[in-house]
């Protein structure tokens, strides 16, 4: 078998024994939550009765004002509900597509993005995210792009792109006429990406879309809602796109959506900011205490990063990891345009139970610590997976 | 405000006073849907729990096995699961861009169809429905099509292509090295499109892809799956592509569908059935019964079809008919290669309460008979449902 993107390592591992590859959240429910799931029924039934437009609306501004993004023109019709971000990705690069070629892409990113704009013709560069950090394109401005593509905090690295250098870059982009695109999933996990973007971009007066998220954050089986914002100016046809795929997203979701701002709001992110700080401490402990590599600090997103040693592949102690019956992520594929960069991270998801992370990293941290050199060299790491797959 | 497809009309009748626009389905919970709902915290708690992969399997070949779709490659992992249909559209889409040129799209259907295909810079040309009825390409055999995609039954018509027919078209691709694309999202209201098409079409040995819908068939909030199966022998990147863009659905969702589809088999289909039938009565009596044009006849499908005066435009109607409260759709876009050719036709939604449908039907006969003839006619129809929403 193939494993052609991350999502399909991530796919390998939805039944798999100690899963900490994909970024989905799977704790279990905090009472709040429960709470919010024993009134399902109830949630239904009102649901049916609202009028849709209201209802949307008022999940939209509940959602947004508790990520403080007061200014996100909600009730001015510009911010649009998708099954899930990614169809709202998927929606926006086919009108990229439509109106301009090149995209300069932070690097490194979720290969999914890098993946969905190339599906419709698009030039993708990358722009390092370190010159993002410092408010700048680097060596992608020579390409002239005409869409910059950030994703902050970004995946996996939980780099933050603060302000200043939004700002800075919201500058270029409308100085140069281009459209600036931020894919603000993980937002929910740190407050230092919580300032008001939307404030801060229309103050610049730049032509921007946003996509926000709510499916990173609860552990809802996957009942979520994207959203896709643009400015008053914006060249795409976003509407007509996105009403090709969908008439409505669900009431019942919008309900559901509206519940868990609320809960969030009512201490349910600081249960949730707290719940990956300590699975984040119990990972390095276990790691950097085995010295079997190093966790990556700085990052408050739902991933943390294991720097392996000098000479050990991702890929490689990926797939001795799913022999020990662990499933995390290899970082090369993160490094689209250019893969080796990123073969000495691995990715670890956060969002799991405590036990589960605390065995994953016991697991993880003998495996890097114990498996015989050669193991965890680069190889033939498909047939690997294949192989414990069908054993 | 420009209307740029069906679509954007049913999104302007979602909060309106009598939608018979859309055809999701808006009728009351039967009782047993109703006991689904309210074990809603009970299905959560239970997908939780379960092993994805054997929920998935066990949704898709639930809903599968009551529409009479008893060889779907279920167990052969051929049958990927979507938020909806239209994102396994979609998803089929681009990869029919990455292998192919020219389609032959039945005409008239839904116009996301042609629209979708459209934005993967397909060629998209026309097939005649009843040339299919009979099994026959036409004209389009002439274009050399690299794909053949039928919808059936058919959205508006309700036209099934029957097994004869299917298997004459199958032979064709199969002896052209054409693919086969089905758009099955109507079939669980037409008993007679449920014959086995896995089953035939595996026994012509054609090359096909399949797209399975829960989407139509139950008030539930949008809460639905979309699938996309395909034959043993595809040349498309299915996977892939649809990796892009899910990780994987709602494990709540396939719970709740996989009871539903319980539900159905177990007397909820045929209760469905009635109300369809019953509402294109209601809707038969009053048109007809007020010569204000004629519902066409044949189908059993959640939408009808009225058949307006001669020298009526349908476009005019639907803008006469939202004056007077009521939103139902003009089949002109459906007629996506020769609109004017459907602008004789307006679609009424059958999916409703029955006291709903009375009233809408009370309304459009009253209308289509007294409106002045001016008003019938085509004229700049978007201003005037601007003008009303705006009021």
């Amino acid at each position: 078998m193939t494993l052609a993107n991350l999502t399909q390592m991530e796919i390998l591992a939805l039944d798999g024994e100690v899963n900490v590859s994909d970024g989905h959240a799977r704790q279990s429910l905090t009472d709040g939550q429960q709470r919010v799931v024993d009134r399902f029924p109830e949630l239904f039934s009102m649901a049916a009765r609202m009028s849709f437009s209201e209802l949307e609306r008022a999940a939209q501004r509940s959602f947004l004002d508790v990520l403080g993004q007061r200014r996100a023109p909600v009730d001015d019709g510009r911010v649009m509900s998708a099954y899930s971000s990614s169809v709202a990705m998927a929606v926006l690069a086919r009108c990229l597509s439509e109106s301009l070629s090149t995209v300069a892409l932070v690097h490194p990113t979720f290969d999914n993005i890098p993946d969905i704009l190339r599906s419709q013709s698009l030039d993708v560069v990358p722009v390092d995210e370190q010159d993002l950090v410092r408010g700048e394109l680097g060596a992608a401005a020579d390409a002239q792009p005409e869409c910059v593509f950030i994703t902050t905090p970004n995946n996996p690295t939980g780099v933050v792109i603060d302000a200043g250098a939004l700002e800075r870059i919201a500058g270029w982009t409308r100085d140069n006429g281009a459209l600036l695109a931020l894919d603000t999933s993980f937002r929910g996990f740190d407050r230092r990406a919580q300032y008001d973007a939307y404030e801060l971009l229309d103050g610049v007066g730049a032509e921007y879309v946003i996509i926000e998220d709510t499916g990173k954050l609860w552990p809802m089986s996957e009942l979520k809602l994207g959203f896709l914002a643009h400015s008053a100016r914006c060249r795409l046809a976003l509407e007509e796109a996105m009403s090709d795929i969908l008439l409505s997203v669900s009431p019942f979701v919008l309900a559901v959506v509206h519940e868990l701002a609320a809960d969030a709001a009512a201490g349910g992110f600081d249960q949730l900011h707290a719940l990956i700080a300590r699975n984040r401490a119990v990972l390095t402990e276990a790691i950097d205490g085995a010295r079997a590599g190093t966790v990556v600090d700085g990052g408050r997103v739902s991933v943390a990063r294991v720097a392996l040693q000098e000479g050990t592949s991702a890929q490689a102690a990926w797939a001795e990891l799913r022999r020990n019956g662990v499933d995390a992520l290899p970082c090369g594929p993160f490094h689209w345009a250019n893969t080796d960069d990123g073969d000495r991270f691995l990715r670890i998801a956060l969002a799991r139970d405590e036990p589960l992370l605390q065995r994953a990293a016991e697991i993880i941290a003998t495996t890097l610590a114990t498996a015989p050199a050669a193991a965890l060299q680069a190889g033939d790491v498909d047939s690997v997976a294949a192989g414990r797959r069908a054993s």
